[in-house]
């Protein structure tokens, strides 16, 4: 069997029930851990507090291509988006590991400005760049790990129950929108293309937005990288719970509305990449979040008691719609890459 | 500037340069770092205590060839280079990330079967697989995170004072024979063949040695990942120190010296990736270390207070010799790969 026809998803699986059933759970590490596989980032007990970590790969080619992305919000967007990791459990980042492999034909000046990106993102949002390793490869390939705290509880995939509402913060399907403009060349307006080309070059998670939300008492939380579709069905398969959308809730860029007439609620649903916080809680707490949070989420519908992992999307007339790409999955949509 | 014209240490300290030059150092991360780029790991203070983590990445054509890497070996090796780096700082290894970008078409039999290498690992070493990513690529690349505690004091590169002895455990080079056996298949009989292929592709750690290490009193360690010259050289610029080696006193075990007779010196000196501890301490706690530890590590040298980063080696008639290459960079021998 190849990995392309389980998926990424389907890989991850098989890994998680691996590790599961093979582990020698009986030492402190095991005892300690609160999250393992799965989730946005793991988390365990340690010297009385909890200690969080995440991890992500960057590869030229299937990532980025140098063509239309700077070294500069290279750098930027590979810490960012695992900022956005730490940030879905609930905690604030810490210390930042990179490991870089790349040609030594490559220009040192490239790699100095990509650095000057990954130290900018760095100082907004409070972390110290602690080490990593360097080694040479064919391709450029950039793998950031993060680690992070949690003071309040945390927030999970696997914690959202039947009646809670589903919000996201900001625009979804801008990131999709800018990669969907830069790799077609679309002409638009300079400052349609500087927006939707920074949603996916450069993105910038709201500061300090994951301790926000735990501490007004959200209990489930993913960051979009996937797609909102997908992200939202990884809690309810987690969760095992179900989900109902509508589509006229859905917040609308008018810039995407305007340029994506056709594909603008797909983008929306399936884009990803979008490093917004989407998150499920019971109304009372949510009202809480709507009137703290500025500029507050937008609510998009609810969480309900049907069958595990499945999600019905109510379109503007009020049918009930399916759509087959629930995002993006390394594999089942890039076989090719093999 | 190419990258491969300053090398990969020439490339880390710019980059170290540029972090501790534009780093807004003003933050709690910053406040609570104890160790950051340019160890075997980085360290922090945390809840009152240490946390460590380090980070490696394996990438096909530059660290090994699937002609000759079993999967299973991969995984295990994978991590047991961390934990080499983890101990180098007299840390217990605890949580590892495993980021994983592979081509769609491998066997998803072969991806279970390097998760079954990293769990032996791992439950050798009381180590938790927490977490990870994966995602597509055109060659296979596995990166590694692990984190560890440290309840005795750490152990450093840059504690090192002139009238130290050097010691290291093991016999160093077996790993780079068993590299070159495997690449230029040399007919040797299976059970030197067997124990140069482990060295290189199995590497196992021995259990605790870094907490043990700092138990006895050891403040100066690293592990013999670029080769020893190149490792002890690390040790001496960041310490600011020089160093004396004698060849005489080399650890030599009697394969290496029966099937490489020109060459088994340099490759004790400059081989790496044998993940061995090399340590310096005044005599009174090298002579507790010799005391406790079995087997016990071989003194191979002294640290003196010449030029920072000077190592002098004499050789089995005493006479002073240099060795040109003094072991792993992967940019400056490893142009072609540009």
């Amino acid at each position: 069997m190849r990995v392309f026809e389980i998926g990424e998803f389907g890989l991850i699986a098989k890994i998680a029930a691996l590790i599961d059933s093979k582990s020698n759970k009986n030492t402190d590490s095991w005892k300690n851990l609160l999250i393992g596989v799965g989730d946005d980032a793991a988390a365990w007990k340690a010297h009385g507090g909890i200690e969080l970590i995440t991890t992500d790969i960057l590869v030229e080619g299937t990532h980025f291509r140098l063509s239309y992305t700077e070294w500069h919000d290279l750098g930027w967007k590979s810490i960012a988006i695992n900022i956005s990791d730490i940030y879905a459990m609930g905690g604030k980042p810490q210390y930042a590991l990179v490991s870089l492999a790349m040609p030594g034909l490559r220009e040192v000046e490239n790699v100095m400005e990509m650095f000057e990106g990954m130290i900018d993102v760095c100082n907004k949002y409070g972390i110290a760049i602690a080490g990593g390793n360097i080694s040479a490869s064919e391709n450029v390939v950039i793998n950031i790990s993060l680690t992070g705290i949690a003071e309040n509880s945390l927030m999970t995939r696997s914690s959202a129950k039947a009646g809670d509402l589903i919000a996201v913060f900001g625009y979804p399907g801008l990131s999709a929108a800018g990669l969907n403009a830069l790799k077609n060349q679309r002409n638009l307006d300079p400052e349609s293309m500087k927006l939707l080309k920074n949603a996916h070059l450069h993105p910038e998670p709201r500061l300090d937005i994951g301790p926000k939300l735990a501490a007004c008492g959200v209990k489930t939380a993913i960051d979009i990288s996937d797609g909102v579709l997908s992200d939202l069905a990884h809690i309810c398969e987690a969760s095992k719970v179900s989900a109902v959308l509508r589509t006229k809730d859905l917040p609308v860029h008018p810039l995407l509305k305007q340029h994506f007439q056709q594909d603008y609620i797909d983008m929306i649903l399936t884009g990803g990449e979008d490093y917004e916080l989407l998150f499920t809680a019971p109304r009372q707490v949510m009202d809480t979040v709507i009137e703290v949070m500025k500029p507050a989420p937008t609510i998009i519908g609810e969480i309900t008691a049907g069958k595990p992992g499945e999600i019905t999307i109510f379109d503007a007339e009020g049918k009930p719609i399916t759509v087959d790409n629930r995002g993006w999955d390394h594999y089942k949509r890039a076989p090719s890459n093999g």
